[in-house]
């Protein structure tokens, strides 16, 4: 577990007293009070109306991909610390039991549980890529998809109420010609700032890296960094540095060389994406603003809550 | 896998054909199409409405739950075969890189993945009543929980698309007095099944017991059975017997006694929950229906899109 600032620590302390959050005894793991899903709601349908202009195709996919999927990805290479694979049973009566004992005691039960064909999604476009390659080539306007607010998992167990294991991620993929896919990232950096400045959040633009793993990843980080493949917009939450609650990336050809992503006139085409941490959004609203939204600004409130 | 009909397969091929259903390569595992989303959500809308008199509060929660609450819960008794666990990375950089080669290779990396304090969540209303017995005892009248439209878990890929492995279940909880609690099933199982006639579904109660594992499982089924705890509501869906798209499960003292659950006046609660198969439901409707929803009979599209 990372280090937790005390402003963290309390703030979480007030989430949870407030019913915002409900403690389920594992780190990074809340439910949510009717308040706060609210509040998450309203601005999934803000984005969405953001997102209008693009005219985006909707699709919407589980919780859980295959694993040959996150195999191929690439993702075990650059976060295998943050991967989630699904284990299940597959044994006989006797071997039930037996497992059933141990884990009522709480006691090491791994033995009787086996890798299935599924992981669970690390990042909501993942199953989006191989899901339009499947369709044939792409039309030379490209396409961008809305993949909803998709539940995505990431193993950093933390005290810090902004670092979840399991939480809402709504994502806009876009696929198409190199040049129009980096003009669209770019664009839509815009449109979140301005998105996020209407709800009242002091969030700012920033150049940023992933949380590449081991020394390896430090090279990708200064790649990515140089090449400007990834812009993060940040806001005060309580930690030592803002926090991201908002992720524009732009992956060149490393998902349509996987997938096979291919323009009508027969070249590679290229990716981009951005994501909105919901809940991240919410508890900056919280922290902005004050934890009871019926006393936030009534122009903040105005924007949320009046079509 | 389970023996599936002709009548299934094919149906299975045209909703992966017109893009309601997109394929992963995983079976039982599928994205929706905006179509499909459209309807699922439409049906969620008017399970709220239905759900309206009972005041419920609304809670809502990740598709992961602590897995020592699984092991606490029973599930491993009654389903060992359907439950699932995260498994994550916690070894070296040495150990990431192997991994990530034999991974690449779809080769065997179990070794490098151990057991994480998370499981799936195999039931909407799981993560619901520790959450409630936190807050101490229940109110001498009950409360009823609205769960939402929950990412579940089952571990039984299948050829059948009405047997998913990921699939949104809506739950409904009552935690109260014996009584009260189970006249509040009874009502809901008429409530249910008038909504779901509404939309033309020809939907017919029954009694039902669980799919328990092995030769206990038995004896567990034939008491479920004797005692009435499980209705289901089942529609004909291309099985060679209709498939239920509701269940209203009586749990007597069950979850009540294994999470502290208790009234006001000292006695044990007892619990009910009720689960709408919400991907069930949207594949009936289009199996009764046909798989074009601006063909639906006009009585039918005006239940679902005029509010």
């Amino acid at each position: 577990m990372g280090a937790v600032t005390t402003d963290q620590a309390a703030f979480r302390d007030e989430l949870v007293a407030r019913g915002l959050f409900l403690e389920t005894g594992v780190p990074g793991l809340y439910g949510h009070g009717a308040a706060f899903e609210h509040i998450r709601l309203r601005f999934d349908e803000l984005v969405t109306k953001a997102a209008s202009d693009d005219r985006p195709e909707l699709l919407r996919f589980p919780p859980l991909m295959p694993r040959r999927q996150l195999e191929s990805s690439g993702y075990l290479h650059s976060f295998p610390h943050l991967a989630g694979t699904v284990f299940a049973f597959d044994g006989t009566e006797s071997d039930a039991l037996e497992q059933e004992q141990r884990a009522s005691r709480h006691e090491d039960w791994t033995e009787f549980q086996s890798m299935t064909a599924l992981s669970l999604v690390p990042a909501a476009c993942y199953p989006v890529y191989p899901a339009i390659a499947a369709r044939g080539t792409i039309p030379a306007a490209g396409v961008v998809i809305d993949a909803g607010a998709a539940w995505v998992f990431r193993h950093e167990p933390s005290a810090d109420p902004a670092r979840l294991q399991s939480f809402h991620q709504r994502e806009m993929v876009k696929i198409g010609a190199p040049d129009e896919v980096h003009a669209w990232r770019d664009d839509w950096c815009a449109r979140g700032l301005e998105l996020l400045r209407s709800l009242g959040l002091p969030a700012e633009r920033d150049r940023a890296v992933d949380a590449f793993f081991g020394r390896g990843g430090r090279m990708l980080a200064a790649s990515q960094r140089e090449q400007e493949l990834k812009f993060e917009l940040q806001v005060p939450l309580g930690g030592a540095a803002p926090t991201a609650v908002t992720s524009f990336n732009y992956h060149q050809d490393h998902f349509a060389d996987r997938y096979g992503l291919v323009l009508a006139d027969g070249s590679t085409a290229h990716t981009a994406c951005l994501g909105f941490g919901e809940e991240r959004i919410v508890l900056a609203l919280l922290y902005t603003h004050g934890l009871e939204p019926t006393s936030w600004p009534v122009e903040i409130r105005r924007v949320l809550w009046e079509p």
